[in-house]
């Protein structure tokens, strides 16, 4: 970091004795996110919690979403993530879904292993189970659906979870085989149909015009 | 308990002072299934950890399996479940699959709870894991798949575990709506369909013979 950028940094913390630390701020927000949940959590009161200008915050992450996306580590913007899922044939988006998928478990063991964890913490924990409502499925899923145009969001959105999860229990948590040791070809042709039925199929309550 | 019944089980047990308890057998087996696992506990192995002679289990139990059901306290015995799944139209038998499935979670919340619980269980204890794996995919599931004389039963079996737990993850662990409130007639709607295809649909690696 240059010396510019390390006397900004200081410049906009309110601790000027020592300059405010990124991973610092980082564990606050995980703290603050696990306390309050996603949706009630704000810039201003994870900074607070850090001891640091909001503006700090905000320089060093934007909005409140990469602030979540740092927190959890994860390889990818999840809305960069969604706007590919949404680009392209309409009748392979599952494809594209579950390949986004597979590629953040798979890109490396620790942020694959952090998504784990969090799916093992949600089966213990309110806090990351609300995390998991809140962020992953209204914040990232509901919204990529909307995008599609599809029928029920809501409903579609909790129907792709679930099949996240269970893919994920039965390849990482519980181990079941073949799925546990299956290639991505072999993953793809068994579950992009789901995905694809579940995005922009038939619903039950689905006014018949919207049906595709 | 009729006397001539009490004197029966006193007879069959090998410690004659105290008459063997079914329920001290039943937590034997428990304690025994966790440690050593579904395929590897045996009958005799149980009796010797709850201090009765193997006769005496099969007197109340009859086999393993049984003796698993009831360790478990599955509401139903679920090899008559997958008896009652198997038998009826081929193109119908995800319906009748998720039905069971449904039935069992709603039975009482007491046996309901049981299963969450294992699901629970699984996901924070290798134990519990590996009893998913070999008494509900191995014993039940893969059976039931190869009753129907569908291509890879280990792929479809696991296939259809990972929708089990999925759905039990949305509707009782992490509770998304709207699948954690929906009614049958909307989870049979939505996730039919996906146990057909899996149990019955083309697979990977399918002979094109075998495809229906």
């Amino acid at each position: 970091m240059s010396l510019a950028a390390r006397r900004k940094r200081v410049r906009l913390g309110r601790t000027p004795g020592s300059p405010p630390n990124r991973e610092a701020i980082l564990e606050a927000a995980r703290a603050y996110f696990t306390e309050h949940g996603y949706e009630q959590a704000t810039i201003r009161g994870i900074a607070a919690a850090a001891g640091v200008d909001p503006a700090l915050v905000h320089h060093y992450f934007g909005s409140k979403d990469q602030l979540m996306v740092a927190a959890l580590k994860l390889p990818i913007n999840p809305h960069d993530a969604v706007r590919q899922i949404v680009t392209g044939p309409a009748d392979r988006v599952g494809e594209r879904l579950l390949r986004q998928i597979l590629a953040v478990w798979g890109a490396d063991s620790a942020a694959g292993g952090a998504l784990i964890g969090l799916i093992r913490a949600a089966v213990t924990h309110d806090d990351a189970a609300r995390m998991m409502r809140e962020f992953f499925v209204r914040e990232l899923i509901v919204p990529l659906v909307e995008d599609l145009g599809s029928s029920q969001p809501r409903l579609r959105a909790a129907l792709v979870a679930s099949q996240v999860m269970g893919l994920a229990m039965a390849r990482f948590v519980i181990g079941i085989e073949p799925i546990a040791s299956a290639e991505t070809k072999v993953l793809l042709a068994c579950y992009a149909p789901t995905f694809q039925r579940y995005l922009t199929g038939p619903l039950p309550g689905d006014k018949a015009a919207r049906r595709r």
